[in-house]
């Protein structure tokens, strides 16, 4: 049974590459335009979001060829949300690298970068109406406002050592969790799910994204690739605290270090050494166990979740994909 | 009839500012995002836009209170793609001010800048879904697809001396006429407007867009405003070649020295003398009567539109808005 859902996953997973093909078209403007469209389609991301959107669907009834293409076409949508959101965040981390690739704004300047997430915005657009997604279309005027605002809070938070951990939530909520319950829930809805299933998928997709937010922050916090070259500790060091360090600066003692730290990244003296003494800090009082139970919390919802949903084939996947994204120490 | 027209427009304006306000609402996250939004709120701008549509729809039949207030919501709607676009164009343009105020960007910086457009676009995305704009939503899309590829065209010309005027007209069409035929033609299909109808109101928004642009260029480079400490000709001292220019440099001798004063531009070495000089180079070659000249064709060609429409009362004030929109000494 999982090996099915495994298979018929793959097969519509092609057919999403297809439409985000259609979707990235070139519009013969000749010059970068075209170039940044290619680069993107090229990008070969982990689609990840269209993936949970394809699993959610399959507690609907929406096993109809013609109702899987327009789901297919609903997931290259939300991929192409996550595409527009990556090339204006690399536009205001002025990030030369993202999956070793360089950015949009990196090789084509920021001012062709911010147009290029416009684009892709706009043909967003035009699809939900065109294709009459008039359903799930509201949804993805809500993950992008929630996104926004989560950017913008965390903009709001950095530099500062007053933030508190229901600050960090609700930005993680707009950074990931947001478009991660539009995958689960646009593609609950669009299959016909019961209200309670979409729920349901709805609980599923933000936890998810809790959980693979603080994993990421984990992983930022903890990796150990200095020797290739690699900076750790990238949220720190632009004065971003996640929830290991938030944790940590609940302990009187490590506050006042934390802080100092930050004062350093600041100034920009923050080098291997500071990196060092901030990953014993925030180890020894606790931060990193605390996030990390945190991160299975929310791993937790997101199987209770699946467990009220209605049996079904792709329980088994989401439950694997879960367990694989849960790991830090192996992926770290 | 004209003066109730106008009347009338004037109350359904206010409510235009009401829905403006309600678009624009705090989302309640403290710090920057909130007062970038007021700022925009009180950016008391011309709004031409709603007005345009407005007076479009006014062809329909919809003369319905309720349907009034839904053209008065999508005249809202019109105009938050512009705020939009202006914030994302003050971002590439680096501009410090606009209207005298200081632009989004540099009073808070490009990244705020960058989610305030995303932010506001999100909204416009909810309301046309919530709603129940399904009938124009896609024009929406059109617009935004459109001006981007206009300032990204407008972008691939700059610095380049082997502009064509197909190219400058390809860029404003996005950059101006897009979004004045997404307000005309939105009002008269929302308005329940014939085909027919529709067909001459997107015809009059599209030529009054090129007039509109093209006047604009017009005043950027004749203006004489030195003494006050602005500058003019700003486009061509970022590289824009606009149309008195271009037409000026189908005479070979002009194009020879109009080259050299790019060439000046590019080297930072442009200031009120090579000002002047280019000044009367365009002029005497004939370059700014031929811009003027087609401005006033794309005047002529917006007011065959409007006479073609069937008798109301509106026609007068359409005229009246194109022949105070086509001075440009007056204005100067």
């Amino acid at each position: 049974m999982r090996r099915y859902e495994e298979k018929e996953l793959q097969q519509e997973m092609e057919l999403v590459e297809k439409y985000l093909s259609e979707y990235l078209r070139d519009p013969g403007y000749g010059g970068a335009v075209g170039n940044i469209l290619r680069d993107m389609e090229n990008s070969k991301g982990k689609r990840l979001r269209p993936r949970l959107l394809l699993m959610a669907s399959r507690y609907g009834k929406g096993l109809d060829p013609a109702v899987r293409e327009r789901l297919c076409r609903l997931g290259a949508l939300v991929e192409l949300v996550h595409m527009a959101s990556l090339i204006h965040d690399d536009i205001v981390d002025d990030a030369p690298l993202r999956r070793g690739l360089p950015t949009t704004q990196s090789k084509y300047g920021k001012d062709m970068a911010v147009y290029a997430g416009d684009l892709i915005l706009s043909r967003i657009v035009q699809s939900l109406f065109r294709d009459g997604f008039y359903q799930v279309g509201a949804l993805f005027g809500d993950a992008v406002e929630s996104m926004c605002l989560g950017e913008l809070g965390q903009m709001e938070c950095r530099g500062r050592d007053d933030v508190t951990v229901e600050q960090y939530l609700r930005n993680i909520y707009g950074k990931t969790a947001a478009l991660c319950r539009l995958a689960c829930l646009a593609g609950a809805v669009e299959s016909g799910c019961s209200e309670e299933v979409q729920a349901q998928l709805e609980q599923l997709g933000i936890n998810f994204g809790y959980m693979f937010q603080i994993r990421d922050d984990l992983l930022d916090f903890i990796s150990d690739t200095e020797e290739e070259g690699k900076l750790t500790q990238m949220d720190f060091r632009e004065g971003i605290l996640t929830l290991p360090v938030l944790y940590a600066m609940q302990d009187q003692q490590a506050r006042k270090r934390i802080t100092g730290l930050l004062q350093a990244a600041r100034e920009g003296a923050f080098g291997a050494d500071q990196a060092r003494d901030l990953k014993t800090i925030v180890a020894a009082s606790g931060g990193l166990a605390k996030a990390a139970a945190d991160m299975e919390m929310y791993a937790e919802r997101a199987l209770q979740a699946i467990e009220t949903l209605p049996d079904h084939g792709v329980s088994a996947v989401f439950r694997e994909l879960l367990q694989a994204k849960c790991k830090v120490s192996a992926a770290g």
